[in-house]
């Protein structure tokens, strides 16, 4: 695995579980316990994501030592975002052609 | 790897080269040989980074026989795209915090 910012990053998003506990952190913080809940997982198996997004530096511990809550820092997210914002306007002129292409043949339907 | 598709497109952007291809092929169609040049890699492995990007659907290749030039689709794109929409309110946020202190200092500076 790269270990670029940018790719840590990419690669730690390359996970359906890491996603829905960013998204779960989106709402607020959250201890391990509290994320493992919704996925039926064991602690281990959460701690293990955790860490991914943590060397990502997309998820902080806190320093409370009885609950360590963790939250979100969008931070290495505001980078991904930044390289894909070149590529949206090859998906809105895809997404324009279609919709060219939907009013020719409703056009055509006419008589 | 999982391999729903989300995951496949981050996984597949976790890696220099291959965003420096589809940055390339942004610019227009190209062989497997034209992609190889500004990274002084051998075409084997230039070939293993576009099997990735091809099972990620970020790449096409066309079907001439005998130049098989690869181009972007970015539809995978705008997936990812879209999954990060709601995360820019945090970094941009975080970006008003940040310029909300940089004046409250600036203040604090003047006599």
């Amino acid at each position: 695995m790269k270990d670029d910012p940018l790719s840590m990053t990419f690669a730690a998003l390359a996970d359906p579980t890491r996603r829905a506990i960013l998204s779960r952190l989106a709402e607020g913080e959250a201890t391990v316990n509290e994320l493992a809940e919704p996925h039926a997982m064991s602690l281990p198996s959460v701690s293990r994501h955790l860490k991914v997004l943590e060397r990502a530096g997309l998820v902080v511990k806190g320093k409370s030592a009885q609950w360590r809550p963790c939250r979100l820092d969008a931070a290495p997210l505001q980078a991904a975002d930044a390289w894909m914002a070149p590529y949206r306007d090859f998906f809105e002129q895809r997404f324009a052609r279609l919709e060219q292409q939907l009013a020719n043949e409703r056009k055509e339907e006419k008589p």
